[in-house]
């Protein structure tokens, strides 16, 4: 796509650490995406990502309609190095595309005795409680906390009750889906997984009102102000998508998709060892809570991730045929090597 | 019970501001709690609250044991001038006590322009996924948002599938609750909203794992760390309760409760007109999006509770029997005027 080396290499750490953590839905599969943007000079391969507004600890990124996959590291190194200085730094992106998982951007801060936030708007394919029209992407956020001898606590989720790539699988393996994850147009509850793209919509985290939905809507709209409202990016309905099935609204409120990155020093707070000791407390009391079937225990955020990556190190990252297959394609597209 | 004068006016006007907005269940129904745990030697009336350890932007207070009435107002105040100063500030608290809503410390930083963050931990009554085990607390979170010519966008949550002040609601009327809310001790769902008190649990939000009970548990978490482990406060199964049912741990792994309040200009990422002409249209998109039933509109977070700070400050503020009750046997104890 004519990427500097250091941004490809930078984007393709992304994909893979996803691929590694086990969310597959994430990771290399998403590679014809990004092509498929760039193609519709969506993506920008040799983007000018610049800081244009900001204080000792908070700024605006533009992103210059890069790959948020380049476009996020930036703004939370950014977020870091304000950190380091003055002990937190907060970055909110305009003019960005689909940045990856959250998690790779929310780690980075870890990595420095920080606790990492990272979260970004997204396709419009969520609807607010009370509607039928899709308004807010799966809105997803992430707050990462440094451990001791236990891996870091990441919790990673999208604001909705299903992501879309759970639908996905559904619709491929021909199965209904669960009350509660999506509507139709109309907005009656349905469990049919394809209609999503005859109009429905993916609902809030909470799934009804009865059951909280208001939150996963207040979480949504949390996710978006912080991402795009801040920043001067799209939102709401105006956020351009990712997903093919869809295009871009013509009137556009801001600049491409919105994130918003943050990092604290743990030592801004108390000592980073004190810290690590009590996390490692809590880790072990949650996860020797007492379960209610003894054949589940509790699981902590991130720890699913933290196993799938010690195994996928190891034994390799499988890959379903139809990715080999759009990856082969690629490859010949562009002159490299195939799988 | 002792308070300096201006503590007593600030804790007041906590309380106040709660009812005013319509949430009743953390209001001057709450006083006799208070006073409760005053008389247990849990709440220090004249507190020593204090900043114990800080860098530009961040800091640790610790509440000396005071109302977290009191203590979350000056941890806010803290993070507010750190944000004048730096653009951001962001304060966690220990050996605090219940601080009644979050949105109204969040609220604070709103009237200087800033957004608001507040969380808090709480009472252990909300079980993890897969768990029968009481570890967490409802543990809501509040993000705040200043708009133009409409009321901020807040959003006040539980990160439970229903606060506990539902249950006591159904509790006293002698009614079922719906799937989804809360499980009995062995981790089996139920409907009876008195398995609470009889070892049962609360559920996060999301109330199952296939509705994505796993998020509401790292929302949980997330405040837990936050607040707790962050400052050097109780966290999980440890915290001290507020409810009457419960006794405190007798082997406390910190002090008190623990909050965490942040506040961040807006004006240190973009304008605060541009930044609140485009708030003002966030809401005006979500307010007219299609409703399912014509007769619901969307609701924009914190507009319900705006609408009844109108109304009651007009039209006073109604209060139930058995609370007129409890505050005239307070005022005859205390020797002030009866209501």
């Amino acid at each position: 796509m004519g990427c500097h080396d250091a941004h490809a290499r930078l984007a393709a750490d992304v994909l893979l650490k996803s691929d590694l953590r086990g969310i597959d839905s994430h990771g290399v599969a998403r590679l014809t995406g990004y092509v498929r943007l760039w193609e519709k000079k969506r993506i920008n391969a040799t983007p000018n990502i610049k800081v244009v507004h900001e204080t000792a600890t908070t700024a605006t990124v533009d992103g210059d309609a890069g790959l948020g996959l380049v476009v996020a590291p930036f703004a939370m190194q950014v977020a870091i190095e304000k950190a380091e200085k003055y002990g937190s730094g907060w970055v909110s992106v305009r003019n960005s595309n689909h940045f990856g998982i959250a998690g790779y951007h929310a780690m980075m801060a870890v990595e420095k005795d920080m606790i990492g936030f990272a979260m970004t708007n997204a396709s419009p394919l969520v609807s607010p409680t009370y509607s039928s029209e899709r308004l807010l992407g799966t809105n997803p956020m992430c707050y990462a906390f440094p451990a001791g001898k236990y891996p870091p606590v990441i919790v990673d989720m999208a604001t909705s009750a299903a992501a879309n790539g759970k639908l996905e699988i559904a619709q491929r393996a021909g199965k209904e889906v669960p009350h509660g994850w999506i509507q139709d147009k109309e907005g009656n509850p349905v469990t049919d997984p394809h209609a999503l793209k005859s109009g429905g919509a993916l609902l809030p985290l909470g799934s009804d009102p009865e059951h909280g939905s208001h939150k996963g809507f207040g979480l949504s709209a949390t996710v978006d102000i912080l991402s795009a409202v801040l920043s001067g990016a799209n939102y709401g309905p105006w956020v351009p998508p990712f997903v093919a099935f869809l295009e871009p609204p013509s009137d556009p409120v801001g600049s491409g998709i919105g994130h918003f990155l943050g990092a604290m020093r743990v030592d801004g707070f108390r000592p980073v060892d004190e810290f690590k000791a009590h996390m490692d407390n809590w880790i072990e009391r949650f996860k020797s809570s007492k379960p209610i079937d003894s054949s589940q225990k509790v699981i902590i955020p991130g720890e699913p991730e933290a196993e799938a990556e010690i195994d996928r190190k190891a034994n390799g990252i499988p890959l379903v045929d139809a990715v080999v297959k759009d990856l082969n394609e690629l490859a010949e597209r562009f002159g490299v090597d195939p799988l």
